[in-house]
């Protein structure tokens, strides 16, 4: 115990939501160099530079911080998902692009936390797994209807809207292997909610028809000119 | 030995082509179920119901798997990109929908051949490890020069090159761990081409400007009529 209560931090000095963040990134980056198993309770509160007791304030064993990771990155996602549905002032390309752009906001500033979860679902306990894997459904059928609801409205090209909605996680989750921490998220953020909504845009041909009656119109009003 | 010797495949009746990517799949699925470390040769060949020495044809020791995996996956696909790149008779679209269907294709019919060799990249060894890296980097490369291709032909929209080719790969690579054997191929690579098209595509605004060039130039062919 000597070796933790060498941490300087002090628990009331610590905000707890800004504290999760932290310990969840210092956890995932320890998890990511050292592997899930050889790492210690001990060894992120050093890293955190807070005692063990302060740690235990958080976590009272290493498998809270999957619990944490699953709320973090899956479960709570599913929930703005769900939230984000109800709203009425957004068209579907809206939700998409909000959907898109808090996804690779994630995995681009905590690619680590992403990364470790994905690489520990073999190991998730019970009943964490079932509910990772529940809030993981949760999401795929939510982003599937959004793909569903922006077909119906028009804004999106006739395409399987599930094989859409793997597409895009897909495009999304893997930020958090490319993304280089340092890099500009907000460059990132605009440049991959611009292909997710050009991905599934109504497009050129929808384009053409409209443009297209509106010159047959024009057209049509000179020759009406024409013969009066 | 006389367990493995029990099998029926003759090495003569094999043909070298299938063989390999029979003996990678059983191989993967293997290593995808117990682990790479705990699968042995003899494993693989009970596996593909051969004897050890008709597996040693193809395989001297595991590490020949991997070498198999990396040329399948990554140095043989940077080989057919950088082919591709060369072709006259094909547009910056029609190669970019050629790239994802091959892409596709591969993660969705061989999705262990994928997923093993990209959780085994920490064991990888050398050279292996940087023949694979170089080869990634060069797919990354190709990639990007096609998609920039795409922009400098009008094609494609101004966006960050680098990054809608890594959106792309991931969009595809994601296959291989969603995608369900026995699901329908074709018509999953047809969807995943044209969401890959879509999300490059100039879009509504130049097609509207080439259609309308097309109409202008009808209406002025009837125009010099009327006047002729």
């Amino acid at each position: 115990m000597s070796t933790a209560e060498r941490g300087k931090g002090s628990r009331s000095g610590l905000r707890r939501t800004l504290m999760t963040s932290e310990l969840l990134d210092t956890a995932t980056k320890l998890f990511a160099e050292k592997g899930y198993e050889a790492t210690s309770l001990l060894d992120i509160a050093n890293a955190l530079n807070i005692s063990r007791p302060a740690l235990y304030h958080y976590v009272s064993k290493k498998e809270d911080l999957l619990a944490m990771l699953v709320e973090q990155v899956t479960n709570g996602f599913a929930e703005v998902l769900a939230q984000l549905k109800a709203r009425d002032d957004l068209t579907p390309s809206e939700k998409i692009a909000d959907v898109v752009a808090l996804i690779v906001r994630q995995r681009a500033e905590h690619s680590d936390q992403f990364r470790i979860l994905d690489r520990s679902e073999p190991i998730l306990p019970e009943p964490l797994a079932g509910e990772h894997l529940a809030a993981k459904r949760k999401i795929l059928r939510e982003f599937t209807a959004l793909v569903e609801a922006g077909i119906e409205a028009g804004e999106f090209r006739r395409v399987d809207a599930r094989t859409a909605a793997l597409s895009l996680l897909g495009m999304c989750n893997w930020v958090a292997w490319w993304f280089r921490p340092g890099g500009d998220v907000d460059s990132l953020v605009a440049t991959v909610t611009g292909l997710a909504t050009g991905m599934l845009a109504a497009g050129e041909n929808a384009g053409r028809g409209r443009q297209d009656a509106r010159t047959i119109a024009e057209i049509r009003g000179l020759l009406d000119r024409l013969e009066g």
